[in-house]
């Protein structure tokens, strides 16, 4: 076979795993089949800069420490979206056909994208574009890729939102306070139920299943009233107050994070419930840091059988996880679909056998 | 409804998570059906011994707590099969009845048994012997009861297996050796593939699929050729010799852990390799300890869902994770059964594509 | 000896450690001098109750599991100051007396106090008043106990705020960002600069040592000129703006967190550089959870040593750590003194040489 | 000033922080005095092999990961004294001369050497030798150099020792068993002893202080009728039979580690106790992985202090950390001593108040 040239790239936010599913993809295309492998910076902005910003991946690439490293050595930006990309002069332009053109230039026959549904659906309609063959790998801690059970990054921030709740569940028993975690899910409750039921909460909140406070007061009440004196309650920061109000922000250093819904659940409840409430925002650490073993060998399948999918010209597909196997399932299945809590399934049923108020249907 | 009793026990090894189980059990029976719940100590034994051997439970226990506490709070000591029960005489006797009549005397309907395969057959012939309706939840750091992806116990096993890996990688590097790590796995590989996957490892063995000396040998100078000095190899305890032969192991503190099938790589390898050789046999650490977030959400889900079996009359059923979701097999179909590696399953791909050597079939 | 009783009290934010030391005060006053140990609740509440809210500990409570557990059994509530209490119609009271009764209802001989410089301060006035024999165990996350080199807590926090770096690191480099991590400490930088030494920081902004923005900013220019496109910073919540003004914070949650000083240089820098700039505010998980060796050995040792100041009749000191051993100082000596980070001493220069700016003097 | 050269290696077993500590002395050396650094392969052999191995060290170097990575990038192999070298056809060569040779062939002004007793000792000598210019760092996991508090590597070895504990007293306790742990520590227990108060240990036996079977068997008969029905013993694996006899060992794999004192005292325990007794040989897990935060600091302020030392013309100084703060001492001041456990310190007195038995002086 000739030299056989591909390209990969990690887009969206970053989280652990990232760099174990390059080192995979490196390994297997390498030494297996003897291609070469060009890794592109800053998600679709390496192919869209002139001149192109990559690297050329070798051996020294598939070390363990690769496994260990947390984020993506390739970078990752969004300036935002290619086919409507925001000029310095505040204008808007569709930059696709530099994408196409770059990859053009780089002279590669296949493409690897690491991303999450977001940047799943861009790339799969600027590779369209292009005619450019693309396999996906999904990542997201969000873990809100349909067709899959699981995506990179959301083993390890569910590690990082339980250990939270480890370390608040002393201090709320010490204080007698009722305790929130806010963590993130934008759009699903993946990570706050999971972390809910692991930990030990006493209410969790998602976005895919509506609340009322005085449910949760009267919860921390029945709490109360067996003889524990703090509660614990983790929400979503996607979550919206009671009546499906997006809650107003307190815009700086250019985030909305603060004075979110977890900020908006302390200053009501306090009023409700006779306790002391106390917010923990957690934020970027769940993004980041040394993934669990659990995402690096889902990364670590993931990037070997994406190889495995180009060598047998198998194209326009996205690795998944379903069943305890690696699968494949066309991109265009999972473009614009979000997979959701089930309010009946396994996580809501064992959360409302252990007593959890999940909010009713 | 009548208050209904029903009995919990765990037998066999221990292992992380189970005193989560037992929190989700009595949180689902107190609380929601309004039963009255008895934790039976030691395995079967509780229920042989005379005086009856056994707690009630109450909400207390249903603290987060028991979540994040190693081991079971009510004993498992195997002093051997009641069937064939060793007495102080030196003789065996039946003492399955004793078991039976114990039942009838603490008067509950209903008996949940947390334990791996073997116990789970042990414990299926004494339930059928003495018309006891029982539910099991299999539990096994080894993760081989057939019908379930997930045992409890497996989850934090692999996290302690690949937290080793971690911690043997830089040393190796830095005094170039060929490392090898022993960890648990009596007839199947699950830790030792995993934890090989995620650690980085160069070599895994395991009792699924057969292995030359002269192959690994073979690996370690490729490894080296490349530039790497040094090599990492895990192996499963119940791995035999290149020839089948299972090793011989010298008999210290009552256990045949030392000079097991590591210590047998490793002298023949030294002689084979131009390179120091170091092993570590991981051994107990493995069992005990906080469980990790995924055992106790599975653990969790195991114990609500066994309950509820026992509400809707569906015994002699084990619970069972499968697709990401709880679920319920027939005892008798997981009895005598082994879950192993599949040679060619996602596992073993994944390995090889990352040019693990992990044996030929 | 005639049996002896003595009271122990938690006063303060919990921390890390503070089981550990009630254990090992047991241990001792127990099963060493034979004598009795209450427990009182609330720190100085249990004593201002009626009934007064105790608990006689025995020694079960000396297993293992105490050492591993986070936060206080005896539970901790500030509700304010008994020479100044505040009474439910709003006025204030002084209800030492109160106190003083209780400890002679209780009818014991001594009572050892754990707690931070302000407790300290309290509570040696009320046994002044009472002519109680007090014996005081320093505890802190921020480490600011004046002539002891560790206080209970801070091993454990600055584990926390360092682990929360490890996390932040790889996200702010895959997205080129300048992430700011405000951690504790109110009047002084000691998490904050051993976490900024240990987890890699740029900045490092504490209380004891005046900043510019400017400085800052040519900092982040610095490390981006030399390649690394992003920064990271720890600021101690406790530091004001450039200018000494305290931040004003958004009052949410009964609580002045969010708004801080870390929310305050985001929103300046993202102005003075060119770069995205996140805020994690780390918050009570650095108060809680499992304790550290380190704690678990300096709570063990003080609290040994504790029971034996007593047994020796030296009432009045303060345990100390001191030079690697265990010592005592007089509680007097420890009263209104803050135990600062020195501006030249081994911390301040160690992060000098590694490049990171800590402000001017 | 003229451009600087100096040199720097890394000596005996690894240990987590080397790293850490190389990140210090590259970015003080580099960045604050402009000299060049060149980092010596392999301990003392880099500068006796021809070609010298060596690596010039540049900015790239001091990146967070560095910190965060265990071992030492520049290798450590002990080969042998150069002194008495041992050679290919078995005769013993004084090498120490190609040693001198190398560093004036390297053309570098002093030499930084990071290691322990052992390697200062040898070191020192080969410096005196050539005339050489050196500053120590301490480095050992066992902690036991003479005239500083912390070595390099030791905070991170406690860690996981008490780690260790911590998994296996759950596993002890559901099992009723008589748990031993044998960790690194040849001729003191420092890790032992730190790691038996940390983790609830009842024995802690450690080469300074003898001790009796019969007071081990006491110990844990007296637990046990106390209500515990379990164990916890840890050894230093350097300790010697109750009659001071070196443990015999079976050699395999080219090490002595297993059958040691470990094995040794659950064979003899077993048959004094009524209770089943296991083993685990912590080994080189000891070693490696990430530095924990202390390690990390301690190292940072070594390697800051010792290029200082350099700069100031202070040599044939050791760095050593005393009473919470950088120092120096005469290299000749630490050679041939020992650092070990005072039985009448801080650490034993709080072991004895503690209860537990640490044998008799």
């Amino acid at each position: 076979m000739a030299e056989k040239r591909i390209g990969i790239l990690t887009s969206g936010g970053d989280c652990a795993g990232l760099n174990a599913a390059l080192r995979a993809v490196v390994h297997r295309a390498i030494r297996n089949y003897g291609w070469r492998v060009f890794g592109i910076r800053d998600g679709s902005l390496g192919l869209m800069e002139r001149p192109l910003d990559y690297v050329e991946f070798d051996l020294s690439l598939v070390t363990g420490d690769m496994l260990r490293l947390g984020g993506t050595i390739l970078g990752t930006i969004n300036k935002g979206d290619p086919f409507a990309y925001p000029m310095p002069d505040g204008s808007v332009k569709d930059r696709s056909q530099d994408f196409v053109d770059g990859y053009k230039e780089l002279g590669i026959e296949a493409l690897i994208v690491i991303g999450g549904d977001g940047s799943m659906r861009i790339l799969n309609n600027l590779c369209r574009k292009g005619g450019i063959p693309m396999v996906g790998i999904p990542k997201t801690i969000d873990n809100d890729v349909a067709h899959t059970d699981y995506a990179i990054g959301f083993a390890t921030a569910l590690n990082v939102a339980g250990e939270a709740i480890d370390r608040l569940a002393p201090t709320a028993a010490s204080h007698h306070r009722v305790m929130i975690l806010e963590v993130m899910g934008r759009d699903v409750g993946h990570i706050a139920i999971n972390a809910g039921i692991a930990g030990g909460a006493d209410v969790v909140l998602i976005p895919e299943i509506p609340y009322t406070l005085e449910a949760i007061a009267r919860k921390i009440e029945e709490v109360s009233a067996e003889g524990r004196n703090h509660a614990l309650l983790v929400v979503a920061e996607g979550c919206k107050t009671e009546t499906g109000q997006a809650v107003t922000t307190v815009q700086t250093g250019g985030e909305n994070r603060y004075g979110g819904i977890g900020q908006y659940l302390a200053a009501r409840l306090e009023k409700m419930v006779e306790a002391e409430t106390r917010v923990t925002v957690l934020g970027h650490v769940q993004r980041g840091g040394m993934p669990s073993m659990r995402d690096r060998i889902i990364a670590s399948a993931f990037g070997v059988y994406a190889v495995d999918l180009i060598a047998q010209g198998k194209l326009g597909r996205m690795v998944a996880w379903q069943h305890g196997q690696v699968t494949d399932v066309p991109i265009t299945d999972v473009a614009g679909l979000t997979r959701a809590i089930d309010p009946y399934g396994t996580l809501a049923q064992t959360a409302r056998g252990l007593g959890i108020y999940i909010g009713e249907m």
